[in-house]
Protein backbone atom coordinates (compact mmCIF):
# COMPACT_ATOMS: atom_id res chain seq x y z
CA UNK A 1 0.00 0.00 0.00
CA UNK A 2 2.97 2.75 1.00
CA UNK A 3 4.54 1.92 -2.45
CA UNK A 4 1.63 2.49 -4.84
CA UNK A 5 0.87 5.64 -2.25
CA UNK A 6 4.41 6.69 -2.99
CA UNK A 7 3.85 5.98 -6.75
CA UNK A 8 0.89 8.28 -6.57
CA UNK A 9 2.25 11.05 -4.98
CA UNK A 10 5.32 10.99 -7.60
CA UNK A 11 3.21 10.96 -10.20
CA UNK A 12 1.83 14.26 -9.07
CA UNK A 13 4.30 15.56 -8.37
CA UNK A 14 5.63 14.86 -12.07
CA UNK A 15 1.98 15.96 -13.62
CA UNK A 16 2.98 19.23 -13.63
CA UNK A 17 6.60 19.08 -14.60
CA UNK A 18 5.13 16.80 -17.68
CA UNK A 19 2.08 19.80 -18.64
CA UNK A 20 5.41 22.26 -19.11
CA UNK A 21 3.79 24.84 -17.23
CA UNK A 22 4.25 26.29 -13.68
CA UNK A 23 1.17 27.09 -12.11
CA UNK A 24 2.52 26.29 -8.65
CA UNK A 25 -0.07 26.57 -5.88
CA UNK A 26 -3.21 27.05 -8.47
CA UNK A 27 -3.12 23.77 -10.16
CA UNK A 28 -4.40 22.02 -7.26
CA UNK A 29 -5.83 18.53 -8.35
CA UNK A 30 -3.65 16.29 -10.73
CA UNK A 31 -3.71 18.20 -14.36
CA UNK A 32 -2.40 18.31 -17.49
CA UNK A 33 -1.80 21.17 -19.81
CA UNK A 34 -1.68 21.41 -23.36
CA UNK A 35 -1.22 23.61 -25.94
CA UNK A 36 -3.41 24.14 -29.08
CA UNK A 37 -1.34 23.28 -32.20
CA UNK A 38 -3.52 24.63 -34.89
CA UNK A 39 -7.36 25.51 -35.57
CA UNK A 40 -10.40 24.16 -37.56
CA UNK A 41 -11.36 26.76 -40.46
CA UNK A 42 -15.09 25.78 -41.42
CA UNK A 43 -17.47 27.95 -43.31
CA UNK A 44 -20.21 28.05 -40.10
CA UNK A 45 -18.61 30.60 -37.46
CA UNK A 46 -21.48 30.02 -34.39
CA UNK A 47 -22.32 27.19 -32.80
CA UNK A 48 -26.47 27.20 -34.75
CA UNK A 49 -25.92 24.89 -37.56
CA UNK A 50 -22.97 22.87 -36.59
CA UNK A 51 -23.66 18.95 -37.10
CA UNK A 52 -24.10 17.44 -34.12
CA UNK A 53 -21.84 14.71 -34.78
CA UNK A 54 -18.85 14.60 -37.38
CA UNK A 55 -19.50 12.77 -40.55
CA UNK A 56 -23.18 13.51 -40.76
CA UNK A 57 -23.07 16.27 -43.08
CA UNK A 58 -20.05 16.29 -45.84
CA UNK A 59 -19.15 19.61 -45.24
CA UNK A 60 -15.56 20.65 -46.43
CA UNK A 61 -13.21 22.34 -43.48
CA UNK A 62 -9.47 22.48 -43.20
CA UNK A 63 -6.80 22.78 -40.36
CA UNK A 64 -4.77 25.39 -40.01
CA UNK A 65 -1.65 24.94 -37.68
CA UNK A 66 0.60 27.04 -35.38
CA UNK A 67 4.03 28.14 -36.47
CA UNK A 68 5.79 25.96 -34.55
CA UNK A 69 4.49 22.83 -36.29
CA UNK A 70 5.24 24.31 -39.93
CA UNK A 71 7.22 20.94 -40.40
CA UNK A 72 6.84 18.89 -43.75
CA UNK A 73 8.16 15.67 -42.18
CA UNK A 74 5.25 15.67 -39.68
CA UNK A 75 2.63 14.87 -42.55
CA UNK A 76 4.83 11.84 -44.24
CA UNK A 77 2.79 9.08 -44.56
CA UNK A 78 -0.71 10.52 -44.05
CA UNK A 79 -1.14 9.95 -48.20
CA UNK A 80 -1.77 6.27 -47.52
CA UNK A 81 -4.52 7.21 -44.35
CA UNK A 82 -7.86 8.34 -45.37
CA UNK A 83 -9.87 9.17 -42.20
CA UNK A 84 -8.38 11.55 -39.19
CA UNK A 85 -9.19 11.98 -35.56
CA UNK A 86 -9.21 15.53 -34.26
CA UNK A 87 -9.19 16.32 -30.63
CA UNK A 88 -10.08 19.33 -30.10
CA UNK A 89 -11.17 21.88 -27.59
CA UNK A 90 -15.16 22.73 -26.56
CA UNK A 91 -14.42 26.40 -26.73
CA UNK A 92 -17.78 27.87 -27.68
CA UNK A 93 -19.05 26.05 -24.29
CA UNK A 94 -19.16 27.64 -20.63
CA UNK A 95 -17.27 25.27 -18.56
CA UNK A 96 -19.31 24.87 -15.25
CA UNK A 97 -18.01 25.38 -12.15
CA UNK A 98 -19.27 22.35 -10.65
CA UNK A 99 -19.56 19.10 -12.13
CA UNK A 100 -22.80 18.57 -13.47
CA UNK A 101 -23.45 13.80 -13.43
CA UNK A 102 -26.43 14.27 -16.60
CA UNK A 103 -26.94 15.61 -19.73
CA UNK A 104 -29.88 15.90 -21.52
CA UNK A 105 -28.98 14.81 -25.42
CA UNK A 106 -30.56 15.85 -28.54
CA UNK A 107 -31.69 12.75 -29.74
CA UNK A 108 -33.83 12.01 -26.77
CA UNK A 109 -35.58 15.46 -27.50
CA UNK A 110 -33.65 17.16 -24.63
CA UNK A 111 -36.65 15.88 -22.15
CA UNK A 112 -34.98 12.92 -20.56
CA UNK A 113 -31.45 13.00 -18.70
CA UNK A 114 -28.71 10.42 -19.10
CA UNK A 115 -25.15 10.07 -17.21
CA UNK A 116 -22.45 11.98 -18.67
CA UNK A 117 -20.29 9.14 -19.08
CA UNK A 118 -23.06 7.88 -21.67
CA UNK A 119 -23.29 11.26 -23.66
CA UNK A 120 -21.09 12.72 -26.19
CA UNK A 121 -22.65 16.05 -24.50
CA UNK A 122 -19.76 19.38 -24.39
CA UNK A 123 -21.35 19.82 -21.16
CA UNK A 124 -18.52 17.32 -18.97
CA UNK A 125 -15.74 18.10 -16.72
CA UNK A 126 -12.93 18.36 -19.29
CA UNK A 127 -14.22 19.54 -22.55
CA UNK A 128 -12.51 17.60 -24.93
CA UNK A 129 -14.00 16.68 -28.18
CA UNK A 130 -13.29 13.76 -30.80
CA UNK A 131 -14.24 13.67 -34.22
CA UNK A 132 -13.18 11.35 -36.91
CA UNK A 133 -13.44 12.96 -40.40
CA UNK A 134 -11.79 12.29 -43.57
CA UNK A 135 -8.64 13.29 -44.95
CA UNK A 136 -9.06 15.27 -48.38
CA UNK A 137 -6.08 16.38 -49.12
CA UNK A 138 -2.65 18.48 -48.08
CA UNK A 139 -1.50 21.86 -49.02
CA UNK A 140 1.90 24.08 -48.37
CA UNK A 141 0.58 27.90 -48.06
CA UNK A 142 3.18 30.66 -48.18
CA UNK A 143 1.43 32.56 -45.88
CA UNK A 144 -0.68 30.02 -43.42
CA UNK A 145 1.88 26.97 -43.67
CA UNK A 146 0.75 23.54 -43.95
CA UNK A 147 -3.19 22.85 -44.06
CA UNK A 148 -5.30 19.48 -44.31
CA UNK A 149 -8.18 19.24 -45.86
CA UNK A 150 -10.84 17.63 -44.63
CA UNK A 151 -14.68 17.07 -44.72
CA UNK A 152 -17.41 15.81 -41.94
CA UNK A 153 -15.76 18.00 -39.16
CA UNK A 154 -19.06 18.81 -36.29
CA UNK A 155 -16.91 21.79 -35.33
CA UNK A 156 -17.36 25.67 -35.66
CA UNK A 157 -14.78 27.78 -37.15
CA UNK A 158 -11.86 28.29 -35.40
CA UNK A 159 -11.83 25.55 -33.01
CA UNK A 160 -8.50 25.34 -31.12
CA UNK A 161 -7.12 21.32 -32.15
CA UNK A 162 -4.92 19.54 -29.69
CA UNK A 163 -4.31 16.38 -31.39
CA UNK A 164 -4.46 14.73 -35.34
CA UNK A 165 -3.97 11.07 -35.16
CA UNK A 166 -4.74 8.63 -37.82
CA UNK A 167 -8.04 6.10 -37.97
CA UNK A 168 -6.89 3.06 -37.71
CA UNK A 169 -9.44 0.72 -39.11
CA UNK A 170 -8.40 -2.87 -36.19
CA UNK A 171 -8.68 -0.56 -33.56
CA UNK A 172 -11.00 1.86 -34.14
CA UNK A 173 -13.74 0.45 -36.24
CA UNK A 174 -16.01 -1.73 -33.81
CA UNK A 175 -19.04 -2.72 -36.57
CA UNK A 176 -20.65 -4.57 -33.85
CA UNK A 177 -20.58 -2.33 -30.85
CA UNK A 178 -23.86 -0.88 -29.19
CA UNK A 179 -24.36 2.30 -28.55
CA UNK A 180 -27.90 2.30 -27.27
CA UNK A 181 -30.09 5.37 -28.47
CA UNK A 182 -27.82 6.64 -30.54
CA UNK A 183 -26.80 3.46 -32.29
CA UNK A 184 -27.90 4.38 -35.61
CA UNK A 185 -27.57 7.28 -37.64
CA UNK A 186 -30.33 9.96 -37.72
CA UNK A 187 -31.79 10.51 -40.68
CA UNK A 188 -32.55 14.17 -42.57
CA UNK A 189 -35.60 15.18 -40.99
CA UNK A 190 -36.70 18.74 -42.94
CA UNK A 191 -37.51 19.03 -46.76
CA UNK A 192 -34.99 22.31 -47.77
CA UNK A 193 -36.23 25.04 -49.94
CA UNK A 194 -35.34 28.16 -51.21
CA UNK A 195 -36.62 32.20 -52.55
CA UNK A 196 -34.92 32.36 -56.08
CA UNK A 197 -32.83 35.17 -54.79
CA UNK A 198 -30.77 32.95 -53.06
CA UNK A 199 -29.23 31.23 -55.62
CA UNK A 200 -27.54 34.66 -56.62
CA UNK A 201 -25.83 34.84 -53.23
CA UNK A 202 -24.07 30.78 -53.28
CA UNK A 203 -22.70 29.00 -55.86
CA UNK A 204 -24.44 25.39 -56.16
CA UNK A 205 -22.02 23.22 -54.06
CA UNK A 206 -23.02 25.81 -51.82
CA UNK A 207 -26.41 25.27 -51.95
CA UNK A 208 -25.72 21.60 -51.17
CA UNK A 209 -24.33 22.24 -48.18
CA UNK A 210 -26.59 24.42 -46.90
CA UNK A 211 -29.53 21.85 -47.56
CA UNK A 212 -27.35 19.03 -45.99
CA UNK A 213 -27.23 21.29 -42.94
CA UNK A 214 -30.92 22.39 -42.58
CA UNK A 215 -32.09 19.00 -43.72
CA UNK A 216 -30.50 17.89 -40.39
CA UNK A 217 -32.61 20.03 -38.11
CA UNK A 218 -30.64 22.61 -36.72
CA UNK A 219 -33.04 23.97 -34.34
CA UNK A 220 -32.95 23.17 -30.00
CA UNK A 221 -34.75 19.77 -29.66
CA UNK A 222 -37.98 21.66 -27.93
CA UNK A 223 -38.65 24.14 -30.04
CA UNK A 224 -41.33 24.07 -32.98
CA UNK A 225 -42.70 27.40 -33.56
CA UNK A 226 -42.97 28.31 -37.13
CA UNK A 227 -43.45 31.71 -37.19
CA UNK A 228 -39.93 32.05 -35.24
CA UNK A 229 -37.22 33.42 -38.02
CA UNK A 230 -33.68 31.90 -37.03
CA UNK A 231 -29.84 33.19 -38.48
CA UNK A 232 -27.13 30.79 -39.12
CA UNK A 233 -23.73 32.08 -40.05
CA UNK A 234 -22.68 30.16 -43.37
CA UNK A 235 -19.59 31.73 -45.31
CA UNK A 236 -19.88 35.35 -43.78
CA UNK A 237 -23.40 35.61 -44.32
CA UNK A 238 -26.39 35.54 -42.01
CA UNK A 239 -28.44 32.60 -43.56
CA UNK A 240 -32.31 33.26 -42.38
CA UNK A 241 -34.62 30.46 -42.30
CA UNK A 242 -38.24 29.35 -40.68
CA UNK A 243 -39.38 25.88 -40.58
CA UNK A 244 -42.78 24.40 -40.77
CA UNK A 245 -44.39 20.99 -41.47
CA UNK A 246 -40.79 19.41 -42.17
CA UNK A 247 -39.85 22.10 -44.31
CA UNK A 248 -37.32 24.66 -44.11
CA UNK A 249 -37.83 27.71 -45.82
CA UNK A 250 -35.00 29.76 -46.24
CA UNK A 251 -36.35 33.18 -46.63
CA UNK A 252 -32.91 35.92 -46.67
CA UNK A 253 -29.56 35.86 -46.45
CA UNK A 254 -27.86 39.59 -45.53
CA UNK A 255 -24.34 40.20 -45.20
CA UNK A 256 -23.15 39.83 -41.55
CA UNK B 1 -9.44 40.83 -41.59
CA UNK B 2 -9.46 42.97 -38.54
CA UNK B 3 -12.60 41.38 -37.09
CA UNK B 4 -11.43 37.75 -37.21
CA UNK B 5 -8.29 39.07 -35.77
CA UNK B 6 -10.31 40.52 -32.99
CA UNK B 7 -11.89 36.99 -32.29
CA UNK B 8 -8.73 35.16 -32.09
CA UNK B 9 -7.10 37.66 -29.60
CA UNK B 10 -10.30 36.88 -28.05
CA UNK B 11 -10.35 33.29 -27.91
CA UNK B 12 -6.56 33.26 -26.78
CA UNK B 13 -7.60 35.70 -24.16
CA UNK B 14 -10.69 33.33 -23.15
CA UNK B 15 -8.52 30.55 -22.98
CA UNK B 16 -7.20 30.76 -20.02
CA UNK B 17 -10.00 31.79 -18.19
CA UNK B 18 -11.76 28.82 -19.47
CA UNK B 19 -9.09 25.86 -18.73
CA UNK B 20 -9.42 27.22 -14.48
CA UNK B 21 -6.39 27.69 -14.04
CA UNK B 22 -4.63 31.27 -13.46
CA UNK B 23 -0.71 30.66 -14.43
CA UNK B 24 -0.27 33.81 -15.52
CA UNK B 25 2.84 35.03 -17.77
CA UNK B 26 4.01 31.47 -17.78
CA UNK B 27 1.43 29.62 -19.78
CA UNK B 28 2.37 31.72 -23.03
CA UNK B 29 0.60 29.92 -25.89
CA UNK B 30 -3.17 29.36 -26.07
CA UNK B 31 -3.42 26.34 -24.01
CA UNK B 32 -6.05 24.41 -21.97
CA UNK B 33 -5.69 23.07 -18.79
CA UNK B 34 -7.63 20.00 -17.70
CA UNK B 35 -7.86 17.75 -14.49
CA UNK B 36 -7.67 13.89 -13.98
CA UNK B 37 -10.90 12.46 -13.29
CA UNK B 38 -9.72 9.17 -12.43
CA UNK B 39 -7.60 6.09 -13.06
CA UNK B 40 -6.78 3.12 -14.78
CA UNK B 41 -5.86 0.36 -13.07
CA UNK B 42 -4.56 -2.82 -14.49
CA UNK B 43 -2.34 -5.61 -14.19
CA UNK B 44 0.83 -4.46 -15.81
CA UNK B 45 2.61 -1.87 -13.63
CA UNK B 46 5.14 -1.09 -16.18
CA UNK B 47 4.93 0.44 -20.10
CA UNK B 48 7.20 -3.35 -20.85
CA UNK B 49 4.02 -5.79 -22.21
CA UNK B 50 1.18 -3.30 -22.46
CA UNK B 51 -0.16 -3.94 -25.73
CA UNK B 52 0.58 -1.54 -28.45
CA UNK B 53 -3.01 -0.40 -29.08
CA UNK B 54 -6.01 -1.20 -27.84
CA UNK B 55 -8.40 -4.36 -28.04
CA UNK B 56 -5.46 -6.62 -29.33
CA UNK B 57 -5.20 -8.81 -26.28
CA UNK B 58 -8.57 -8.90 -24.03
CA UNK B 59 -7.14 -8.05 -20.45
CA UNK B 60 -9.27 -6.78 -17.75
CA UNK B 61 -8.79 -3.57 -16.51
CA UNK B 62 -10.77 -0.90 -14.35
CA UNK B 63 -11.43 2.82 -14.09
CA UNK B 64 -11.91 4.18 -10.85
CA UNK B 65 -13.04 8.14 -10.44
CA UNK B 66 -11.23 10.72 -8.12
CA UNK B 67 -13.97 11.74 -5.12
CA UNK B 68 -15.03 14.37 -7.11
CA UNK B 69 -16.71 12.42 -9.60
CA UNK B 70 -18.66 9.57 -7.40
CA UNK B 71 -21.97 10.57 -8.70
CA UNK B 72 -24.34 7.10 -9.77
CA UNK B 73 -26.31 9.14 -12.07
CA UNK B 74 -23.19 10.45 -13.94
CA UNK B 75 -23.46 6.40 -15.42
CA UNK B 76 -27.18 6.08 -16.10
CA UNK B 77 -27.50 5.37 -19.62
CA UNK B 78 -24.10 3.27 -19.99
CA UNK B 79 -26.30 -0.32 -19.43
CA UNK B 80 -27.05 0.39 -23.02
CA UNK B 81 -23.68 1.18 -24.60
CA UNK B 82 -20.85 -1.82 -25.34
CA UNK B 83 -17.84 0.34 -25.51
CA UNK B 84 -16.16 3.51 -24.54
CA UNK B 85 -13.46 5.23 -25.54
CA UNK B 86 -10.78 6.58 -22.67
CA UNK B 87 -9.12 9.60 -23.01
CA UNK B 88 -5.84 10.20 -21.41
CA UNK B 89 -2.24 10.57 -20.60
CA UNK B 90 0.81 9.38 -21.71
CA UNK B 91 1.96 10.18 -18.19
CA UNK B 92 5.24 7.59 -18.41
CA UNK B 93 6.01 8.91 -21.70
CA UNK B 94 8.66 11.69 -20.97
CA UNK B 95 7.80 14.72 -23.19
CA UNK B 96 10.37 16.31 -25.09
CA UNK B 97 10.79 20.35 -25.04
CA UNK B 98 10.81 20.62 -29.34
CA UNK B 99 8.38 19.46 -31.03
CA UNK B 100 9.70 16.13 -33.09
CA UNK B 101 7.72 16.02 -36.23
CA UNK B 102 8.40 12.43 -37.17
CA UNK B 103 8.33 9.17 -34.76
CA UNK B 104 9.56 5.47 -35.85
CA UNK B 105 6.74 3.20 -35.57
CA UNK B 106 7.21 -0.66 -34.04
CA UNK B 107 5.03 -1.76 -37.11
CA UNK B 108 7.73 -0.46 -39.31
CA UNK B 109 10.30 -2.67 -38.02
CA UNK B 110 11.65 0.58 -36.00
CA UNK B 111 13.65 1.47 -38.68
CA UNK B 112 11.39 3.48 -40.88
CA UNK B 113 10.33 7.17 -40.48
CA UNK B 114 6.82 8.55 -40.76
CA UNK B 115 5.12 11.73 -39.74
CA UNK B 116 3.40 12.09 -36.34
CA UNK B 117 0.53 13.21 -38.08
CA UNK B 118 0.12 9.52 -39.37
CA UNK B 119 1.16 7.74 -36.39
CA UNK B 120 -0.57 7.03 -32.86
CA UNK B 121 2.95 7.26 -31.32
CA UNK B 122 3.35 8.46 -27.35
CA UNK B 123 5.60 10.79 -28.66
CA UNK B 124 3.45 14.02 -30.34
CA UNK B 125 3.18 17.69 -29.19
CA UNK B 126 0.19 16.61 -27.05
CA UNK B 127 0.56 13.56 -24.76
CA UNK B 128 -2.96 12.79 -25.37
CA UNK B 129 -4.38 9.09 -25.83
CA UNK B 130 -7.15 7.64 -27.01
CA UNK B 131 -8.19 3.98 -27.06
CA UNK B 132 -11.64 2.25 -27.18
CA UNK B 133 -12.32 -0.72 -24.92
CA UNK B 134 -15.24 -2.84 -23.90
CA UNK B 135 -17.48 -2.00 -21.50
CA UNK B 136 -17.75 -5.21 -19.01
CA UNK B 137 -19.66 -4.06 -15.92
CA UNK B 138 -19.83 -1.43 -13.06
CA UNK B 139 -19.96 -1.68 -9.56
CA UNK B 140 -19.57 0.90 -6.77
CA UNK B 141 -17.41 -0.25 -3.87
CA UNK B 142 -17.69 1.40 -0.12
CA UNK B 143 -14.26 2.60 -0.13
CA UNK B 144 -13.41 3.31 -3.87
CA UNK B 145 -16.82 4.37 -4.89
CA UNK B 146 -17.83 3.88 -8.90
CA UNK B 147 -16.05 1.55 -10.94
CA UNK B 148 -15.76 0.94 -14.47
CA UNK B 149 -14.54 -2.94 -14.94
CA UNK B 150 -13.37 -2.75 -18.94
CA UNK B 151 -11.30 -4.62 -21.11
CA UNK B 152 -8.76 -4.34 -23.79
CA UNK B 153 -7.25 -1.22 -22.84
CA UNK B 154 -3.82 -0.32 -24.03
CA UNK B 155 -2.73 1.32 -20.32
CA UNK B 156 -0.18 0.80 -17.84
CA UNK B 157 -1.88 0.52 -14.20
CA UNK B 158 -2.28 4.30 -12.88
CA UNK B 159 -2.30 5.96 -16.12
CA UNK B 160 -4.38 9.43 -15.52
CA UNK B 161 -7.92 9.29 -17.29
CA UNK B 162 -8.84 12.63 -18.38
CA UNK B 163 -12.66 11.80 -20.18
CA UNK B 164 -14.96 9.10 -20.87
CA UNK B 165 -17.04 8.51 -23.63
CA UNK B 166 -19.53 6.20 -25.46
CA UNK B 167 -18.65 4.67 -28.68
CA UNK B 168 -21.08 5.50 -31.35
CA UNK B 169 -21.26 3.07 -34.05
CA UNK B 170 -22.67 5.75 -37.01
CA UNK B 171 -19.82 8.18 -35.81
CA UNK B 172 -16.85 6.09 -34.70
CA UNK B 173 -17.08 3.00 -37.08
CA UNK B 174 -15.64 3.47 -40.17
CA UNK B 175 -14.84 0.19 -41.89
CA UNK B 176 -13.73 1.61 -45.35
CA UNK B 177 -11.23 3.11 -43.69
CA UNK B 178 -7.95 3.02 -44.92
CA UNK B 179 -4.82 2.90 -42.36
CA UNK B 180 -1.75 2.48 -44.72
CA UNK B 181 0.62 -0.10 -42.95
CA UNK B 182 -1.14 -0.22 -39.93
CA UNK B 183 -4.95 -1.27 -41.55
CA UNK B 184 -4.67 -4.82 -40.65
CA UNK B 185 -4.83 -6.31 -37.25
CA UNK B 186 -1.57 -8.01 -36.45
CA UNK B 187 -1.33 -11.33 -35.39
CA UNK B 188 -0.15 -13.46 -32.63
CA UNK B 189 3.42 -13.45 -33.19
CA UNK B 190 4.79 -16.13 -30.58
CA UNK B 191 4.63 -19.25 -29.21
CA UNK B 192 4.51 -19.12 -25.42
CA UNK B 193 6.08 -21.42 -23.27
CA UNK B 194 6.21 -22.12 -19.50
CA UNK B 195 8.16 -24.05 -16.63
CA UNK B 196 5.99 -26.03 -14.68
CA UNK B 197 6.30 -24.07 -11.64
CA UNK B 198 5.03 -20.89 -13.39
CA UNK B 199 1.37 -22.77 -12.83
CA UNK B 200 1.80 -22.99 -9.12
CA UNK B 201 1.72 -19.01 -9.10
CA UNK B 202 -1.37 -17.79 -12.01
CA UNK B 203 -4.64 -19.19 -11.80
CA UNK B 204 -5.54 -20.19 -15.05
CA UNK B 205 -7.21 -16.83 -16.58
CA UNK B 206 -3.95 -15.30 -15.63
CA UNK B 207 -1.95 -17.72 -17.64
CA UNK B 208 -4.23 -17.05 -20.51
CA UNK B 209 -3.37 -13.00 -19.90
CA UNK B 210 -0.25 -13.85 -19.74
CA UNK B 211 -0.17 -15.87 -23.17
CA UNK B 212 -1.74 -13.07 -25.05
CA UNK B 213 0.52 -10.54 -24.20
CA UNK B 214 3.36 -12.39 -24.65
CA UNK B 215 2.18 -13.43 -28.06
CA UNK B 216 1.72 -10.00 -29.23
CA UNK B 217 5.96 -10.09 -28.73
CA UNK B 218 6.59 -7.23 -25.92
CA UNK B 219 10.29 -6.45 -27.26
CA UNK B 220 11.01 -3.60 -28.77
CA UNK B 221 11.12 -3.81 -32.85
CA UNK B 222 15.08 -3.65 -33.15
CA UNK B 223 15.99 -6.53 -30.60
CA UNK B 224 16.26 -10.26 -31.08
CA UNK B 225 18.50 -11.73 -29.07
CA UNK B 226 18.01 -14.89 -27.39
CA UNK B 227 20.34 -14.75 -24.68
CA UNK B 228 18.63 -11.96 -23.53
CA UNK B 229 16.04 -11.95 -20.61
CA UNK B 230 13.16 -9.79 -19.54
CA UNK B 231 11.52 -8.75 -17.07
CA UNK B 232 7.36 -7.91 -16.85
CA UNK B 233 5.90 -6.58 -14.40
CA UNK B 234 2.33 -8.34 -13.98
CA UNK B 235 0.26 -8.73 -11.30
CA UNK B 236 2.60 -7.57 -9.14
CA UNK B 237 5.25 -10.12 -9.89
CA UNK B 238 8.56 -10.02 -11.89
CA UNK B 239 7.65 -12.62 -15.09
CA UNK B 240 11.03 -13.48 -16.57
CA UNK B 241 11.09 -14.69 -20.45
CA UNK B 242 13.24 -15.29 -23.03
CA UNK B 243 12.34 -15.36 -26.94
CA UNK B 244 14.37 -17.87 -29.08
CA UNK B 245 12.89 -18.88 -32.71
CA UNK B 246 9.66 -17.40 -32.33
CA UNK B 247 9.22 -19.08 -28.79
CA UNK B 248 8.82 -17.12 -25.55
CA UNK B 249 9.73 -19.37 -22.83
CA UNK B 250 8.55 -17.77 -19.05
CA UNK B 251 11.45 -19.44 -16.96
CA UNK B 252 10.82 -17.57 -13.59
CA UNK B 253 7.89 -15.43 -11.72
CA UNK B 254 9.87 -13.19 -9.15
CA UNK B 255 8.11 -11.47 -6.25
CA UNK B 256 9.06 -8.04 -6.51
Amino acid sequence: MDKTDKKEDLKKANAQEQSGTECGAVCGAESYNFNVIGHYKGDLSQKFGVPRQSRLVDIPGEIHFSPEYWDRSAFKGLEQISHLWLIWVFSENKKSEKFQPTVRPPRLAGDRRIGVWASRSPNRPNQIGMSPVELRGFRWDKEQGPILEISGADLVDGTPILDIKPYIKYVDSIPEAESGFASDKPQAKLEVTWDKSVEDVFEENELDQLYSILAQDPRPAYQDDPERVYGMEFKGKNVKFQVEAGVAEITAVEEL
